[in-house]
């Protein structure tokens, strides 16, 4: 898709290299039937997996644990109007073997805003898509 | 929502002024049953809407005219662990009107990569909402 339109898609290996380097993405989903959205910090597991640390009671975990979600991230250069996107779109649960809460509360991803305990909330990398931006743009 | 977790709400004519500081933002939508997500450049309208230019037949288009959409912009300092994110909510429309398409090709967004006409979809700012972290972080 959007192939004709100036950009390039990235394979699987580049996407998961580029979502390595950014600390804030975004989780898309659905919530009281509207499209909702909502950036958070996170980190790759070693599957590859998104991890998110949240508030146990928060409304993103009573939204989207069990769903499948979109989640995105991005860097662009607004000057050079090039960047790239990639988007990871699978099943988001959240984590409750406390052996894997164990290790993820040593080697997961630290809240920026959660005090407590917090949990953490995975989101499967079943589909990985991105694309850059690759042709010199116009003076339009 | 998420009032308990280290954000603070921002009212609708905060949201505006952030959003107009940004180039780029996200539309939220779905796609064959799926959540979706697709970072564009935008620019806001006199009535507060946000504008996009795409090509007329991108997959974009065809997902979200007629469709309500969230459209999300943030601004976030990994390091300070500061920042704010804003999401419009409302109908996308392609601008069919002849006279409103002329007005925007002067003074609407230039697309980063169409190189011919492209059309211009509105998103009306029916639902604003925005958040900023303003907690200290904690060292955890």
């Amino acid at each position: 898709m959007f192939h004709n339109d100036g950009f390039h898609a990235l394979d699987r290996q580049e996407c998961l290299r580029l979502l390595a380097k950014v600390p804030v993405g975004r989780v898309v989903y659905t919530r009281q039937a509207l499209p909702a959205v909502l950036p958070v910090n996170f980190s790759l597991d070693t599957d590859s997996s998104v991890l998110l640390r949240t508030p146990a009671s928060s409304d993103l975990v009573r939204a989207i644990d069990g769903a499948v979600v979109a989640f995105e991230a991005d860097d662009f250069d607004a000057v050079a109007r090039s960047g790239w996107s990639v988007v990871v779109t699978g099943r988001a649960t959240v984590v409750t073997d406390p052996a894997e809460h164990e290790r993820l509360s040593r080697t997961g991803p630290r809240s920026w805003v959660v005090t407590g305990e917090g949990v953490f909330v995975r989101i499967e990398s079943e589909m990985v898509t991105g694309r850059e931006i690759t042709v010199p743009h116009s003076t339009d």
